[in-house]
This record gives C-alpha cells, sequence and structure tokens, in this order.
C-alpha cells in the first residue's frame, strides 16, 4: 500500500460520524513498574478538540505477542489507534516489529525515517550505530512522522478501517509529534473527505478548596437539565475536589444554544462562589503569584509541618521571583525562635502547634524579610507526634500584613504524612488567596467611598 | 453458581501454569482527566508474590457498555482480571451493573454485603441513604469481599475459565482488600488444588544518580547469561536512572541455582557501584536521613532555585526532625545576605550563581543554625534568567562541614522549570551522600590507623 492509499484510507474512516479512539501504552515499567503512563491524558486532550473520544486505554509490556494482542483487539473497537513507547534503539523497544506483524506489513529501512534520524544524532555529534539505524525500520506502506526533538522517527498506517499511529513514549516526544505531525494529518483527512468539521468534545475543569466532595455534589444539584449532553465529574484530590464538565461532541446540542457550555459553566461558579480557586490547568500557586505580582506585594513563609513545600509550590511558577523573597523552614523550636523571633515562653506556653505560634511565625517572618505579606504553617504531620489534645493532622495557618490584626485558622486533617503536609500547603496558600481576595474587596469599598 | 461452586471454579482455573493477570482500570477522570491510575502497580506486585503475570491493563470511562467489552477482551487472554473503581454510591458507578451485564448475572441485594456496608456507616454515625444501599448489589453466586476501610464491599466470581475480581478504586480500600480478602482466597484455592506453589515474580529495583541511560547500559553489558529467565529494564528519570531485575517465575531455573538472583544482584551492585544510592522502595531523602541518624549529625538547608523543594523531601521522612534543624529559601540577593551573611560583593563580583556563593552559602547557614552539616543549591531554574556564560539549567551545589574545606559542585541540567529543580534537589543531595560516604570511609581509615 502506498502512502496516497493511506490518505483515501484514513478518508474513508473518516466517513464515520462517531470515531472513537483507544491508546496504547507500551512499557514494562509502566505494568509493572513505578511509573504511570501521562500520555493518554495529553492524546485525550488534543484529540478531543477534533472531536474525536478516547474510549480504552490499554498498557502491555514490552512484549512483541502482547503487543500484537492489544493491537488487535483495539481495531475491533477504535477507528485512531494511538500506540506510545517502543521505538528505542534497545531490543527490549519491539512496538516497529509489533505493527508490522499485527498487520502484516514487512518492515523495511526507510530512506525519509533515515535521514530524520541521521540529521538528529548529527546534530549531536553523533553517526548512527547499529541499534539506532533499528529505529529507521518502518512497516511497508506506512507514512514516517518526523520526531522534532528525539532520533525515533513515528509512523502511522491504516489497517482494517482504523488509523494505527505510533510514536515515542517520551512526553516532550510524544507531544510535539502529536501537535506537529498527527492532529494536521487528521485535520486534512477529515477537510478533504468533505464533512462538516466534528463538534469539539470540550472538557471545563474547576478547583475547589475547603468543600468535602459531597457538599460540592450537593452544590451542584439540578446543575444539568435531563438530557442536556454533558457529563459532570468530581474528583477529590488532598489538593480539593475538582469539577469537570465534558461534551459529548454532540454538534445538535451546540446548534440549538451555541453557548450552553458557558451558560452551565458560570452556573458552577456561582454555585461554588468562592470556594472556587482555579479553572482549567492553573494551580493555586499560580493564582495567588497572580494576584501578588498584581498588587506589587512581596511574600515571606514560615513553614514548620510543610518542610519547604510552600517555598517549592510557589518557585514552581516561572517569574515567581517577583513576589517570593524568601522562605524559612523552621523544624525545630529553636528555629524558630532563633529565626522569626517566636518568643521561646510561648512555644513553652501554647505548645509549638498552636493558633498564637502560628500567628507569631507570620508575623516574625514578615518583619524580618521586611515584606508586605507574612505566611506560616505549624502542625503535626505525623505518624508520631499526635496527643489526645492534638492529634496528628491539627495544623494552624498564619498569615500577617502588618495591620495588627493576624490571621490564624485551625484545620484537622486526615491522611498519612505526605497528605497532610499537601492538604497544609494548600491551606495555607488558601488563606493567602482569600485574604488576597478580602483586599481586592476593600480596594472596591474604598473607591466607592471615595466617590461618593 | 452457589460459592461452593465458585471455589472449585478457582481450582480448576488454578490447574493452568501460567497464570496472567490483567488489571481493568475504571473511571473517565483516569482515561481523561488529569489523573493517573497506580493500582494497577500495586496489583502487580502482590500477584507477583503468588508467580502471577500482570500482562495487560485496561482503562475505560465510567460507560457500562464500556465495561463490559473490557471484561469480554480480558477473560480471552487472562484467567486472573481485577477491576478497580466504580462502586461508589451515585449512578456514574456502573462496574456492579457491567459484571452482572458482562456475566449474564442478575444483581440481587446481598445480606452479607448490606450487614458490611451498614455497620461501617454506622461506625461513622450514619444510616445508609438509597444511593448507598445500591453498594450492597452483588451479582448472583459472587462472593462478597469485605472492604476494612471504607463502605463499598467488593466481589469476586468465576466466569469462563475466569477470576473476575471487583475492588473499590480508593487506593487505600483496594490495598487493605487485596490484602486481606483477595491474596487468601487466591492461595487456599491454590493449596487445594494440590498443585506445588508457583515461584514468585520477584522485582529487584536499584536506584542511580550521575549516570546518563547509555552509561548505565554499558556498565550493565554481558550481566545475563544467555537464557536466564531475567529482564533487565532501564528507566530514565529526573531522579536518576532505574535499574530493575525481574525474574519470570520460572521455577526449574531457580531450582538449578536457589540463588542465581541474588548472585545478579550483588554483581549489578559491583557494576553499579557508588552511582547506586538506593534499592527498592527506598528514596535518596529516606538514605542520607538514616546516614545523619546514624551519626547523630544535624543538618541546615539553604536554597534558592530549587526554591524549597529540598527541605521539602527531607521532611517527607517520617522522623526526620531529628537531623533536618532547619531550612532557608533565598530566592532574592538580599535574603542571601541578610539570612546567610553571603557577602553583597561577593554575590556582585561572581553572580548569585557561582561556585563561591554556593559555597557561601553552606557555611553561612551551618555557622547560624550551628549544626554539623550545610548544604546550599543556587543555580538558573529558567525559564528566563539564562545568559550565554550562565544558561539555565547551570547549578551549584555546595557543602560545609566546618572543617574549612567546603564541597562546591557544578552541574549543567537540561529540561523544563520543574526538572531542573528536582533535578537540582537530587543533585545536593547526592553531594550529601556522597560526603557521608566519605565520613564512614574515613572512620574505617582512622579505625585501620588506630590497630596498626
Amino acid at each position: 500500500m502506498n502512502q496516497t492509499n493511506q490518505m483515501n484510507q484514513m478518508n474513508q474512516i473518516d466517513q464515520i460520524n462517531q470515531i472513537d479512539a483507544e491508546t496504547i501504552a507500551i512499557g514494562t515499567e509502566l505494568l509493572v513498574g513505578g511509573r504511570s503512563d501521562s500520555n493518554s491524558l495529553f492524546l485525550a486532550e488534543e484529540l478531543g478538540k477534533l472531536g474525536i473520544a478516547v474510549r480504552f486505554k490499554s498498557v502491555v509490556g514490552d512484549e512483541r505477542l502482547d503487543i500484537v494482542a492489544a493491537i488487535h483487539t483495539a481495531v475491533k473497537r477504535a477507528q485512531i489507534i494511538v500506540m506510545t513507547g517502543g521505538l528505542g534503539p534497545t531490543v527490549d523497544d519491539c512496538t516497529r516489529e509489533a505493527v508490522a506483524s499485527a498487520t502484516g506489513q514487512r518492515l523495511g529501512r526507510r530512506k525519509d525515517a533515515l535521514e530524520g534520524l541521521t540529521a538528529r544524532l548529527a546534530q549531536w555529534g553523533r553517526i548512527p550505530n547499529a541499534a539506532q539505524l533499528r529505529q529507521a525500520l518502518i512497516p511497508s506502506g506506512a507514512i514516517v512522522l518526523k520526531n522534532p526533538v528525539g532520533s525515533a522517527p513515528g509512523f502511522c498506517l491504516t489497517w482494517k478501517k482504523a488509523l494505527i499511529v505510533s510514536l515515542p513514549g517520551v512526553p516532550r516526544e510524544m507531544e510535539e509529534m502529536v501537535l506537529q505531525e498527527v492532529l494536521p494529518l487528521l485535520r486534512t483527512a477529515h477537510e478533504s473527505s468533505g464533512k462538516p468539521p466534528r463538534a469539539p468534545i470540550v472538557r471545563q475543569v474547576f478547583h475547589t478548596f475547603g468543600l468535602a466532595e459531597a457538599d460540592v455534589d450537593a452544590k451542584l444539584q439540578g446543575l444539568i437539565p435531563t438530557g442536556t449532553p454533558i457529563d459532570v465529574g468530581l474528583l477529590a484530590s488532598p489538593m480539593g475536589v475538582l469539577v469537570s464538565l465534558t461534551t459529548k461532541g454532540n454538534r445538535s446540542a451546540e446548534e440549538k444554544d451555541p453557548d450552553f457550555l458557558q451558560k452551565l459553566a458560570q452556573d458552577v461558579r456561582v454555585r461554588l462562589s468562592d470556594w472556587l480557586f482555579a479553572e482549567g490547568r492553573d494551580t493555586m500557586e499560580e493564582v495567588v503569584g497572580r494576584d501578588l505580582a498584581k498588587r506589587g506585594l512581596m511574600l515571606a513563609v514560615a513553614e514548620s509541618c510543610t518542610g519547604g513545600l510552600i517555598g517549592h509550590r510557589l518557585t514552581q511558577v516561572a517569574g515567581s521571583s517577583a513576589y517570593m523573597d524568601r522562605g524559612v523552614v523552621c523544624y525545630s523550636n529553636r528555629a524558630k525562635t532563633e529565626m522569626l523571633g517566636v518568643p521561646a515562653d510561648l512555644i513553652a506556653l501554647r505548645g509549638a502547634v498552636s493558633k498564637e505560634v502560628a500567628a507569631a511565625m507570620a508575623c516574625g517572618i514578615r518583619e524580618r524579610a521586611n515584606v508586605s505579606v507574612g505566611l506560616s504553617v505549624t502542625g503535626i504531620a505525623g505518624p508520631g507526634g499526635g496527643t489526645e489534645a492534638k492529634p496528628v493532622g491539627l495544623v494552624y495557618v498564619g498569615l500577617d500584613d502588618g495591620t495588627g490584626r493576624p490571621i490564624a485558622r485551625e484545620f484537622r486533617f486526615h491522611g498519612d504524612r505526605n497528605v497532610i503536609k499537601q492538604r497544609s500547603s494548600q491551606a495555607a496558600l488558601d488563606v493567602l488567596r482569600r485574604w488576597l481576595l478580602n483586599e481586592a474587596k476593600r480596594d472596591v469599598r474604598d473607591l466607592r467611598e471615595k466617590r461618593d
């Protein structure tokens, strides 16, 4: 089969109204090792934009026969199959052989694949060795997909009315190849089929903190009118409860009311009110970072039980040096006194895990750093160190803005050490977010008073 | 089919020599959302101990028909199928219905399931509502699996010479139910089959830092004699390169030489020498933590580009307050001078990202905390802030032990901001680990000199 034929075949696949996709992640480490596959989530999002729903995901080890079995299963239930992994130079990497054997194609070295591979290695000052040359082996008739990042080319071919795409497993390589090669190919095939574009599958995500899953569920009761082609998803994690609205790629519903998803999203925002801290890919640290930067405020953080996690999260954001001045991790009581000036008497009287010490820590770091806002956390992350009066999971967050009205809030979390650290860091950043919200409300009030 | 029949059926499955397993993770969030499934990794490890290999993993959304399709596929290629998720109280949760429909069984409320559910909710001071009562619906003839943690019971049944196990998706519930219910059931069934126990599938893992994947590969050349039933896996991540040895559960090979895996593991240790920093589930922070505690040393950390990540990692370990005194995140130059006494002149002369500043930071934090060891990191995490002379990814690690011979090491990393932070934190902890190794060697030398 030549490449023009491949495109014709793709057109035929595209005649189907509802196109389903399946991803196949290849690698023994993904199956039984410590590594989870995340490529399929990227693929689901990008394919969804073209109205293609990922309905199945398979994971198989580096075993040729198992990969063949996975391909045979996939072609029966999906029209687009995206395989990731197993295209490296070692003998473990057997996706090429598996696809050839599953589809009855011959594997041969392809000129275009070899040229790309050689050019890439030349950039790195190397010439391909025998093992690397295996990466230029492509099933006959397949379209070669260029790899703009790494050395292994991908390929795609049609078989049994399904398009089989094979990409490297390295996320950065896979992502670029999807954006630069696979999606344009799918778009071209669809356009040349003469059919109207499919409605995209849109997924809108809302992040809340401070409500239990059941409470979020209660707030969303009756949100979706019966019959509306929208899925509502709820997912609880230490970072809060996530709400998702997903369309089913149903054009007729959107044609009736093109804004129906936006109206629902607006309703969700009203219902979740200030429990909603971010949407989409935004994180809590990005939200508070943007707000601090906008207001020109500098922040300093004093952490006890979170051990540096809040500082780490704040500095995950590029450009955070604009508002993040410094942090201290004062794990010992001595450090709290020496670094933050928390009176040793106060620690002795109230305990290191107390409202009073949280407030003193926030005030201490703010004054010593000479910044606008000081944020602090002190708590018992466990598993040891808890008492009946102060159990594992008891956490205090402090915030001091120099107005003489420090904030100190108590939280009682459940979970293991890591979960309690994660929740504590989220709770601290949420206290900061709510303080910033109040500042914004005060601005509006001040403005109104001035105007009156 | 009654429960005695189920056990008889399980015995028949157990007559097969090689038993393969498949995991099916259920949940739309796992398929297209931001969440990766990790349950299958736990299942692979535990089933492997019984000599059962997980060969396929499937992920499907909360769609009854898709779950049915996944079950039908799985029974064709596996004898043990473990499904996780979809047993909650909401209408989304349709695993019960899917299993009943796939296997042609009737779904009915079961007394033992209902009692467990009611007792659990009573513990929490609640009585089951209509939605929660759905969780007591079980396919007829299935064995009910108790949930010692949450409310949803699981169940298992045999169909088409395969055992289908259905468990909740919450990892803590799933794990306890596997340990307390599923594994004992599998063991009993195997024992009553009268066959000798299967050889376990053992996976041994080695963690290295500082070598490229190709270099680790080169060091392991010729490790495995041809024909040995062992898989060698290599996996690179920002935390280093992981090496795994996995047996295939082949008893005859082990009978020839019961120590063959241990001998190979010893060979791996020799070949990887001091690049090997941990084995199994151990992490770098646990390894250095144990060493610090053993030597009674207190540590203080000064972080710039890692922003608190090193402190966060060190304090992930329970009991870390025994050796972690404090940390500072000195993101601004002013903070480096004020908090650590790094001379402003030195920063002006050499730049904040320099060997000299790294050493001064380590010395400053050690002196101010009055501890045995000071560890520091300064670097450019990007994406902004790089120059031709000091590109993004340039990182210096400093260590000061008060002997007047500070360590300062240069690293040049590639990757995005998060990857550079991760690698930098790992590099800093590795510098500390190697310093601790040298201390241990010095002890041995001192001891030998004393003896001579």
